[in-house]
Formats: C-alpha cells, sequence, structure tokens
C-alpha cells in the first residue's frame, strides 16, 4: 500500500501516520515530491485496512499494491488446478459442457433432457431444485423432490449433477445429492453460504455476481478457498451494464483475465449472458476461443414450457447443433471437446 | 403484457399464441398493424410468464403493462405506512436518524458512540455484530457478543437498536437482541434470509443492493410483506456506477420515486453512497430536501481506529453539526427533526 | 507517478524502467518491498506517459498520484470562481436559475415562456436552436432563426441567454447572439467544439457526458481554460445506470466533489437527470441543499404540446411554485435565491 | 406505439390522448384490461413523438412496438451489406483486418508498421492523424502532416487507409487522403459530424460510443444512411463498466446481435476493448467465433515508446502469431482469412 498526503499535510500529519503503520508491524519509506510527498509501506501491507489510514489527518488517498487475494492467485499457485471428480476434470485440455434446464420442473422434463444432453455429448447435468426468483409469487423449486429426481438422472445416465444451493442450512441436503455445489450470481456475496460450502469440501461452481468485479469474485474464491476446499469452478455469466437489448453483458475479456489472474478453472455461461437462445451459439464459441475451459448451457425439451428461463433456453436439437459447432472451434485453440 | 409478433408471423404461429393466452386463463385483443400485429392481454397478467410466452414461434417479444409488485406498491395501499416502534415512527411527519459506528467493536466504543448520537438528536443506535466483509480475511464482527454490547447500549440510552441479519439460521437470534433487523445491500437478493426475516414480524430496514433497480428492490419488500409483516423500511444507500471517484453513487431520484411508488417509509445512507465523510453532510441535507423519511449515518469516535468503514465515518462532534445543519433543512420541506 | 513491478521482474528490467523515466526529466525513489519493487517517480509526473510505461517489461501497472486537470483544480485557484456577466453573477452567494423549452419552436411559444420564467424569478433563458437528436427524422432546431428569437426574448425581458452549440463551424454564430455558451452531454468528449469555445472566449456552461467521469469531466473544463477563457459553469446532468425507471441518475454526490476539487461554479439540471416533470421538483432541492450554484430546468406553455423532452418540462406554474419552494432550501443553507 | 392510461385516467383524459394520436394521422385500438386501458396505435408510429404523449393528463407511459431504426434495419434490406473498395470487400466471407498504432508519429513509425502489418496479413492501415484525447496536454496529432504520411503507406504498401475524422470542417481534407473515414467512440453522438461524413460518400467505420446503446448505434448509423450513404461498417469497441481491471468491457454480444438487427458489417477492436495487449490475442479470437467480419488492432513497432495506447499495442511479431492463431478460429466458423 502507497499513502498520499495531502498537499498541505503538516509534519507533524506525516509523523502520525508513519507512527501508526509502524504500530501495524509495518515500514515506511518516504518520498518527496514537488507537490505530494508520498509513504511506501514495507512490510505485508495486506494486514493494513487502508481505511483507518485514509481517515487521518493530512491523507489524501491510499493506492492499493497488491491484489487482496492470495490463495485463488495465480502468483500464489502458478500452475493450472484441474477439479477432478468421478472422472470428469474440469480445466485441463479437454473441455467441459453442463447443460440441462433453469429449474427440475418434473422428472419426465428432466429424464428427457438428460438423455438428450448426454447424447449430444455434456458430461454434468444442470438443473435448479431451489430456484432464487425475483418475485415471491414465482415458482420456487420442487426442493428436495427436485434433488432426487435430480439424483435418479445420474443413476439412468451417468452425469454428474450440479445444482445450486441459495441458504447455509441447506448445504448438507444438497450436499447429499449434488456432485458441485453452485452458487449464484445473486448469492455471490453471500458470505454465510460460502463459509458454508468451504466447509462442505465439495466441489464449487462459483458465478459471478451480476454486479461484481472480477476482484470481488476472486475474493468469493478466496473464502472458499480458506476453508482449505480447493475444488472451486469460476463461471462468468454476464454483468450488468445500461444496454437493454440483451439480459446481461457478457465480459468475455473476463475470461483470459480469470485465466492470467487465478489458477482456477473458468467456464462461461451464455445462456444467462445474453438472455436470448439465439445469442447462445454464438456467444458459445467466443468463450471457447477465449479460453474458457468450458460451458455451462440452458437446455429444455420445450423451451416455450419452461417455468423459467425459457427465452434462453436451448431446444436438445439446436443444443447437439451447438456441440457439433463447437468442435472445430475448440480444435482451433488447442482443446479438445 | 402486450405479445408483439415478427413480421414474418403466420396465422398458425398467432393461433398457438393466443391459445397458450388463453389457456392460462386471459383473453386477447388483437390489433394488426401496418408493420406488426400486437396482442393484448386482457385479465390478470401478471399470472403469466413473459418468458414462455417469448419463446414461441413467431414472438418477437412480450411488453409488461403492470409493474410487478403489489404489496409494495402505492395503488395497492394509498396512504403512507408509518412502521411503529416503541414510541418511534419510522414515516411520519417527524424524520428519524439512525446513527453509529460500522461494526461493533468493544464495549467502549459503543457506548460512547451511543451517548454522543443520542445527545446529537438520534433515535436509533446502529452497528453491527455479524459483517458481511469482501475479504475473508477482514474482521468479521464480534457476533453474539456484540448484540449483547447492543442491549447494554439500549438500556443506558434508550435508543433502540438496528443491526444487520446475514444468515436466515441467525434470524431469532438476532430478533431477540435488536429493534429493527437490517438486510444489508449484498444480501438484497437472498430470499432465504428475505424469507427469514418476514416470518419473523420485526421491523426491516431493507438496503437497496447495490446494482439492483428500484423495481428489484421492492420485489425484494414484497418478499417480506408477502409473509404479513408490513414493517419494512426502505433504504437508498448508492448504487454501482462507473464512477471511481465516489464509492457508490447516491440515486437521489429514488427517494421520490420510491415515495410515489411505493407507500413504505424510505431512509437514505449518505455514508455507503459516498463513501467520504467530506461528502456525508451536504449529501445528508440533499436526501432531506428530496423527500427522505431519515437518515442512517456511520458516527466513530476515533474514525481512524475503525475496523471498517473508517473513511465514511463522522466523528461525533461533526454528526452533531449535522444535526444542527438538518433542521433548517427538514423545516423547509415541512418536517421535523 | 508509481510504477509497480512485476514479482519476476528482473534487474535489467528494473534498470530500463529507470533509465527511461530518467530520460524523461524525472528522478526515482526506489522500495524494494518483500513481494514487489515499486519506483516512485520525483519531478513533475505529468509530464510522464502511463502507457509507454506500462507496456516496458517488468512492468505491472502504475499508479497516478496527481489528478490530471490543473487549471481546473482547487489546488490551482483555490477561491471560487464566480462567473459574471452583465449584471448576473454564478458561483457566488445568490443562486441562479437558468429556465426554458428544451427546444425553441416558435416566437410565440419562446415568449411566452420567456416572460413567465422571469416572472417566477429567472436570470437566465434556455432554449436549443441547433438540437441534437438520436433520430435523424427528430426535429433539429430552428437554426439562425432560433437564435433571433432567443435574442428577441432577451429584448423583451431581459433575461440572459443560453443555448447550445453543437459545431465548432457554428461558434462565431451562436456566440453573436448567446450570452452563455452550451456544451452538451453528447458533445461533452468533442474536443474540436472544446477548442472552439475556449477560444471564442464567452461563458460556456459545460454539461457532464452522460457516462463521462468526474475526472473527465474537469478535464473538459481544462480544455476551455487551457485557452485562457476562465468563465466555465459546470453542470451534472445526470450519469446512465443501469436504473430504468428514470431516464438518467442524478449523481449527487457530484455536486459537493466537483465544489471540493474545482473552484468553477456547479450547477444541476433536474430536468434531464430525472426524465420525469414529477421528480424536478424534488431533485431540485436536493441539488441546492447539496451546494449547487444554481439550476437549469425545462419550463414548457404546453408540455404536451412539445417537440423534444416534453415529459421532463414543467409547466410555468409548477415552475413558479418549485421556485417557491426553493427559497426556504436555499436559506437553509445560507443562499440567496 | 402502445400507450397505457393511468389507473385513475378519466374518460376526457383517454379522449384527449386519442384526439391528439388521431390529429398526427393515426388511428387507434382501445383495450380495457382490469387494472389498466391501453390504447394501441394503428399506423406509423415512428412518426409519433412519445414524449407530447407521456406528457399528457391521464397518461402513465408509452411503450415503443418498432425499432426506431429504419435503414439500418435487416427488415429494411435483408441480405447482408458488403463495402466495396479498391477490391477489397468488409462484411463478404473474407474477413478483413485493420491494423497499425493508435497515432501516426512519425513517417519511419508508420511505414516501418505499415510493412510489417502488410506482411501478417493485413488489408487496410489504421493510424490517426487527429487525436481526440482526455487531456488538453496531450499529443493531438500530426494533422494534415500525418495524413499525407497514410497516404505515402498506402503508396508503398497498397494497403487502404482508415482514419480518424473528428471536425466537420476536415472532412473533405481527410476524404482527399483515407480510403474509409473513421468515426470515433467519442464521436457516436456528434450529429454534425455524422451529417458531414453522410453527404462526404465515403465508406465510415463507426465506433460504437463507450457509453452508447445499440440501438442509439443503430441510430449513428442511421444519421449516416439517411444521406443515402450506405457503406457504413459498425465497430464494437467496448464499453464502460464498473469493472477496473480492464479499460472497458467487450460487449461480444452486441457482435451477433447487431448482425440478427443490422444488414452492416461488424467489426471489433480488441485493442480498446480490453486496453492490454495480454487480451487482445483471446478477445480477437472471440470475436471471429462470435461472427464479427473482421478486426481492428493496435500495432506498434516500439509500444513502449508509442505516444498513446502502448499499453493495449502489440508489437508486429506478436500481431503476425495472431494471424495465425486466427485462421484456424476464422475456418472453424466458415470464413478465411
Amino acid at each position: 500500500m502507497i499513502v498520499i498526503l495531502k498537499q498541505e499535510a503538516t509534519r507533524a500529519q506525516m509523523d502520525n501516520v508513519i507512527a501508526r503503520i509502524e504500530q501495524m508491524g509495518c515500514g515506511v519509506e518516504i518520498s518527496q515530491g514537488e507537490e505530494r510527498t508520498i509513504i511506501g509501506i514495507i512490510g505485508n501491507g495486506r494486514r493494513l485496512d487502508h481505511e483507518q489510514i485514509e481517515r487521518m489527518a493530512g491523507v489524501e488517498r491510499t493506492v492499493p499494491i497488491m491484489r487482496p487475494f492470495k490463495r485463488a492467485s495465480r502468483d500464489f499457485h502458478p500452475s493450472d488446478t484441474v477439479v477432478k471428480l468421478n472422472g470428469v476434470s474440469v480445466g485441463g485440455q479437454q473441455l467441459i459442457i453442463m447443460a440441462g434446464p433453469c429449474a427440475v420442473e418434473s422428472r419426465e422434463q428432466l429424464l428427457e433432457t438428460a438423455h438428450a444432453v448426454k447424447e449430444a455429448g455434456a458430461q454434468v447435468l444442470r438443473g435448479g431444485a431451489y430456484k432464487p426468483r425475483t418475485s415471491p409469487y414465482s415458482f420456487q423449486g420442487l426442493a428436495e423432490k427436485g434433488l432426487r429426481i435430480l439424483a435418479e438422472a445420474r443413476e439412468e445416465t451417468g452425469l454428474l449433477i450440479v445444482t445450486e444451493v441459495i441458504d447455509p442450512y441447506l448445504v448438507p441436503l444438497v450436499s447429499a445429492y449434488a456432485d458441485i455445489l453452485q452458487i449464484g450470481a445473486r448469492n455471490m456475496h453471500n458470505y454465510a453460504l460460502l463459509h458454508a460450502v468451504g466447509e462442505a469440501q465439495r466441489p464449487v461452481l462459483l458465478k459471478r455476481g451480476m454486479m461484481s468485479t472480477i476482484e470481488e469474485m476472486l475474493m468469493a474464491a478466496e473464502y472458499i478457498l480458506s476453508h482449505g476446499n480447493n475444488r472451486v469452478i469460476l463461471c462468468e455469466r454476464g454483468i450488468r451494464t445500461f444496454e437493454t437489448y440483451t439480459r446481461n453483458t457478457m465480459d468475455i475479456n473476463a475470461v483470459p483475465l480469470l485465466k492470467q489472474l487465478s489458477h482456477l478453472p473458468v467456464l462461461a455461461d451464455p445462456s444467462h449472458a445474453t438472455g436470448k437462445w439465439e445469442l447462445v451459439a454464438p456467444v458459445s464459441r467466443a468463450a471457447i476461443a477465449a479460453g474458457a475451459d468450458g460451458l455451462i448451457i440452458e437446455v429444455h425439451p420445450q423451451p416455450e414450457e419452461a417455468v423459467s428461463d425459457g427465452a434462453q433456453s436451448l431446444k436438445p436439437s439446436r443444443f447437439a447443433e451447438l456441440i457439433d459447432s463447437l468442435r472445430p472451434v475448440a480444435e482451433a485453440v488447442g482443446r479438445t471437446l
């Protein structure tokens, strides 16, 4: 951290700031510029709270030098993390495809979808049993019944299961059924939940909050990693911007940037990032070309009957076409599908 | 809801859409424009899921007509809701001032602050016992010990207590100590928590998510109201924008707009909305002038020692000056303080 | 400026960076931290281009220390600038009110409005003769005929005239009629135009771009000031955010922050910042309470007949009521109206 | 357009609204819903100004049905527009690569770059002679001298020239040297300039404003098209969001969406969209995979010496590697390079 003093800061104010930093166990180095004095901090600046320093008399502002995430950082763990689960690897040379409906609506709907996505080439089945919905009057999910249907689909197809958990209290129950616990975008800052999935020692699919920076996403991963749970998969799913023609704006920059800043695998969710099924295929191809380790895509047997997110769901036939179109793109960037 | 068909939509596609709408219990009215056909829906369009319709062949898009919130709406409840709690009213002619530190750090810190804000004119003491922090390595709050200190401060000063709850599991415990349960900005979309505080039948201070729309905020209120808990206080606390000189951007438009759309009381939080103590006073005056029913302000006896949000906290002496400066502004808009 | 080196930077890379900085006429100061080496720059870092340094091998990123604006800065000019024009002062103890229609539509419309706003207490008449419109098919303004009508209104009422200029080529013509040249939000980054109004040596009302930062706004002011034209009036008119219930989001924080960072007068435009006439009055009061030096407000004799921005225009009677309601707020913050 | 009346609207208010619409030459169709009355407009609703209607008593809001762009729309011109210029086609099966420095700095710098990008496979040379810079103290370009150097590079290499024009007054001069006129992001809303390049009848590269919606971009294209100049090339170059780790956020969704909404060719600018040269290659591959018709990329022989945008410029050798890596991606989506 660097501390920039105000032009009019007094010698006594500067001494106070230095005393405070030293009291926190760090050293200082003073640069007297023409217009401003700057105090550089020597030692582990991560331990210092910048807000305390900023509030001191004579201080203009502080500037962080170190990224605040540590375990999630590639500096800490230079080689790629490959998350392994029952024969499936996420983050390796082979791409991973997760697909399925937004919500588990019925046994028939889920099994039909599961068989279809399996055949098209998916390795993981998605489907929500607990749904975070903007309206209290919307369908909130089948709860444990939905989890049982997901488990049955795994039995029938051999697909792994990823499903969302929305309440710390439900982590043990969801863990009993699911292979991967999903933290949804609306809960990326729900620290009670992040602690709970960290402790669960299960693989976690962490979706970026629609209002969250890349740094905040890596800090959310840090919460999970700090419990010794290293199997974290990041997922870019679009951010909220001023544009209204699409539901969200896929931050494609985030895909290579996350790969550069962190060792964790990075998926992309083109269904939520666009909100329009017509855009899912081109944006899926873009994500793979940008270096994503895989995709999570909404597929529904009758999208026009879906109880949620129908407008962004693909029919199984279109999903199969999409997967076919992805293979040459994957090869073009040295990956396999 | 209105359904806009594609220019090239066929007669059969239109008939399908109409059949679906009628099957959902609504009527239709067709307008054949020069370039587009439009289907108006008669009956309670709120029951229809627009995504299902949007996914049907021949449909270009749908347009909502009704606002999705109901119990939170002024149409539903035309007169102002005044939340009453132990002799204090929120939403009436008298403004309410909530003040205190970001986090409860110690008995001494809290009691000193409580006496100071009481003397300056506050009616409610704020202070976090459970802190949602971006970093897992930051101070996470004193937990139940913090709640006990808050209760002691209430005993000593007569101030009411507002404190944040971050986990549905903790709602009963926090309710045992606090007069008002706060839902923080990071949890505005945490529906498990909204359900829990709805059931708790305690007054709730609902802070706007930093990237949540006004509509989403009113839908979050709707979650709480749908449990029959009518004592909801809305709080505008700044939204995330591209501007980086301030921590957030106070959406001052939201204050009169929320008062117009809803019957619920509306507070403003100038501390988080600015992130800079120098801006707290002018933005507080602005919020009152815009029609806010009160303020929630961070006050700390030694902001430069605060373990969180020091940069946006006022010293007690500045807080007292602020309250004095607010009185003529309140009078200018026909309120008392 | 501070240069942060990569963890793996070599000694040779560091030496290269230092050589480059010294070659640009600045000195350096090296801090060897545990995890990173930092190079502080001594001398006038404003002369250095951070992008050149950032592109050098071994450099992680650079951090600016100084704000990039100089003539617009309060450090450069500590006392408030009061812009004086024909007996009217902007930025002094007395607030300034500019009002009138979005566009000059006819002689009748403008004269009627001019008399009404004069009577209600405005000192300056606004009205566009050249309109920047999103659609090429919308009304583009009466051009020089509109300017002549504005001049006639000045003759009749004694009001000063502010009107927008959208093309550098038109600056001399518009200057021949107007007292104040307005740079609209869409042209805040139009540097050819900023140069032209800088050279014109006329007072300029500079509106913030709808997605421009406070820093960029002050840099746009710097363009004008760098031509020796010191009569620049800043105007916060709302920024573009994700919120869709209002046309823009009034950045009320910007009002006190601009007053703190700069010596230039600051107005607020509640008409564009809200886009809804019902919100104009409360947001006007908020802007005055936050410390604005005045307001610019859209008034139209028949808003429902206006060819542009009707939805945000006040009728003359409501405008007069608004001015009356502003007087006690102005007094409450030590200003007069 | 559809008009939604307020719940409490009177019969007389409704009749007024209808009379106004009919007076504007359109018909109406009334839907009496349970909670709201809706007026559908029959005829060419594009002629109606929604703001006039919204301001009428009894009206809650209006809802546009038609997209406001016409000549830019694929409905108007269903087949792809291919812009042809001296043997190069933009928008056809073959991708187009434009490359070169941000600014023309010297004859040597430009010629060296021109030869390098030509050899690597580019067809068009970019380079700014007039630079819109945030700071008045930054390098503003070599002006006509820069244009002459660009023309010399065309002579030597056979590359076409694209360069930015920032002032309507300069359009004839720049047209005398350049093959393609560029409208930069900061000028996308500069309507005086859009008119001038529309009249110039030269091919135009129109960059999306960093604060502009897709609809606004297509309306800016409409300005140029409305002068009968059909050779417009759209360019997505990243938008401004809350994310700060990158300079802008590439809106990858915009690429397929623009291709769907419009018949005009669509390029992507990964240099500005990321601001970091390390991200240019993966984001370039993503843009091609998403369906872009080509790229415009910053290349500089010594990026660390560049007077602007050095941090986002590629060295010639890396640019050549990028082009090589793009070929298989282009093939994977059925294009050639």
